[in-house]
């Protein structure tokens, strides 16, 4: 039997305690057999790094990046010596990797600069002879010899570049949740755990994948081609498989039905249509932080007027409202707006090849009589705004329709 | 005007907070001129390496030297990045530099390692060009590019290899006591700051100077001729300079009196006389670690059997007296023990060209009828042993009698 090479990757949550340092040893040793070798990276111990950056911003808010990325790679370093001590503790051959001992190379600006190349020959060697390096995630070095951080939820970027430098079989993400599911649990009961999700789809399903994994890694893990079992380090349950691999997919259309909350929407009506009017209008929002999700442009019947849409956070309406309002670059009549709303989104690569999913979905809406106010579509996702009161019963019936219950 | 290079070194409650970090950026930029170069050894913020320690202990009793170091480490790495921020927040050129990045070199076991090298090639650089470079203490790397630590208090030892490798002109340790006194001022109100000690007597004033600085980092200075201000980082005085030269020392004999407490007196009384027997004694002592101080033999009239009187701490006392019953190899009368007892000592290199200090001494603390029990002299120190009460009054004799009032 030919050897395989995996990587694990622990998060914050998992390795927070002394505790969790020694149950995420036997999940390591779990791994680990005549013909697997083991690579770990490991994140800080949670509430390290937020620490970390309160005591930088109390220093001073625009403190060196350079130092920060000094300080804050401590908390990784620490985790990594702890869980090699660990395990060498329990008499196992382990030892921990810091970004400059391997090297972690790593390219662009301090604090947010991304791996660029994973020197393997050191560890490649160590694991061939036995042994569990423990990597240091989220940091690297540059050209400068001085430590980079990859950004918050590096940790899981740094485990996709090492599971591609070490070409390992498999990359397994260890969080505090199971997986991703066909919708939020707490939004409906008949929620299932995915086994296997597409890239794009998980990239899509935001709001149901972000608490699973940062859509950068996600980009990371199809761009490199890296298949990513997410699961829990708390609970022993099959996780998600993130993949761009068709095999032994299911004929499923729908993946997942994601939900939003508490968006507001904004109706300009009787704007001047001109070139470069929806800029002018989007600019100012843009500059304040302010972020615009779905936006509708209805087509200007007699062609010197539209009306324009937009949904954005209901914090942010009334500093919305007034910079619509003091923008003296656009001409409109009127003002509507709606808060309560939330976005409905129904997630799929199989609705690429499959006519009629928005039919179906329409119409299942109709029948609860939801009412849809604005509809947003993409290659493998279709998003509508309802009613904030409707969310539970239109994840239902989409739930339900899409065969997903 | 000559530029000159001067090394600051910050021990672990000079930085123990984000205001001492502040307080500690501006001792650091009241030594930078024009003319004069700062590089800065920074311990960790007090009280993390303990709460490090008390974690490994938590994981193993025996947990790995390696890993023990690269997680220690992290202290002195995250003071150095605050340090740096802080001073670049304040407009200054200053950064980190970690032991790889020098790299500080090192040999000898994990946790015990010696700096037996440190490139300055870049900090030069970076201080020609005006910058501060802020340098990570108590660590180092190996010839295997993984980290090690210098033992505790090592951060002091960096500073002075580092003054070494600069061939820096003055190197200042910066801690939370203000000097060396001539006795402690607890003991005796007249007691004041020296302001030049010798190497060796601040070796054998270790109960004075423990406080200060570790007797292995004074061997250190003195093998590498490296002359040592130690003074406060929390108030502006002068402080004590550490030193081999002779210049410009007053022509005191006497430069410091120390005392111990809660000593005690062992006497072994009639044991055979034979070669090996004083080993046969403390083998057992020293294989415990009970630290034997004082050791006085008397002469056995009889060539057959000797009194042999040592002291150890008094917490020792039990646990000695048991392991000498028990010890097989030695036959003996008796065993005579007395506790509460001190041990008071005049330290000064004068005294080795000055003859009747022990006369003094002696005299001295017999005209206030204090009763000595063991001698025990050195070039430059002289010890008595005394009862716990009489502690202050002789102390305040001997400072007198010896011209330190």
């Amino acid at each position: 039997m030919r050897s395989k090479t995996i990587v694990l990757k622990f998060g914050g949550t998992s390795v927070g305690s002394i505790e969790r340092i020694k149950i995420v040893s036997k999940i390591i040793l779990s791994h680990k057999s005549k013909n697997t070798k083991v690579a770990v990276i490991s994140s800080a111990m949670s509430g390290v790094t937020n620490k970390l950056i309160k005591t930088t911003k109390s220093i001073s808010n625009n403190f060196d990046s350079a130092e920060y990325d000094t300080l804050l790679s401590t908390g990784e370093q620490a985790a990594c010596a702890l869980i090699a001590g660990n395990l060498k503790s329990l008499g196992h051959n382990s030892r921990s990797w810091l970004s400059w001992q391997l090297p972690i190379l790593t390219e662009g600006n301090h604090s947010n600069a991304r791996i660029s190349n994973i020197k393997t020959k050191d560890i490649k060697n160590y694991m061939n002879e036995g042994g569990i390096p423990i990597v240091a995630g989220f940091q690297g070095i540059n050209s400068n010899f001085r430590i980079t951080t990859i950004g918050r939820s590096g940790s899981d970027a740094s485990a996709i570049m090492l599971a591609k430098f070490l070409n390992a079989e498999e990359c397994i993400i260890y969080t505090d949740v199971d997986g991703v599911y066909t919708t939020d649990p707490r939004m409906n009961k008949k929620a299932k755990k995915i086994k296997k999700i597409f890239y794009d789809e998980m990239l899509e399903m935001s709001s149901l994948g972000s608490k699973v994994m940062q859509p950068t890694s996600v980009q990371d893990a199809k761009l490199n081609k890296i298949d990513i079992l997410v699961k829990s380090s708390f609970v022993k349950k099959n996780g998600t498989l993130i993949t761009g691999s068709k095999k032994s997919f299911s004929d499923q259309i729908i993946t997942g039905i994601s939900s939003t909350k508490d968006d507001a929407k904004i109706t300009i009506v009787g704007v001047k249509d001109k070139p470069g009017v929806a800029a002018e209008i989007f600019k100012p929002l843009s500059d304040n932080s302010i972020n615009v999700d779905m936006v509708v442009q209805n087509i200007s019947l007699n062609k010197k007027e539209t009306d324009i849409t937009f949904t954005i956070k209901a914090d942010d309406l009334k500093k919305t409202e007034k910079l619509v309002k003091d923008n003296k670059k656009i001409q409109f009549k009127k003002l509507a707006f709606d808060k309560n709303l939330s976005k409905i989104s129904i997630i799929g690569v199989g609705m690429i090849t499959t006519p009629g999913i928005t039919y179906r979905m329409f119409k299942s809406l109709a029948q609860k009589k939801i009412n849809i106010m604005v509809i947003s579509t993409s290659e493998i996702k279709i998003s509508v705004l309802i009613s904030n009161k409707d969310v539970k019963k239109a994840v239902a019936c989409l739930h339900k329709e899409f065969n997903l219950d």
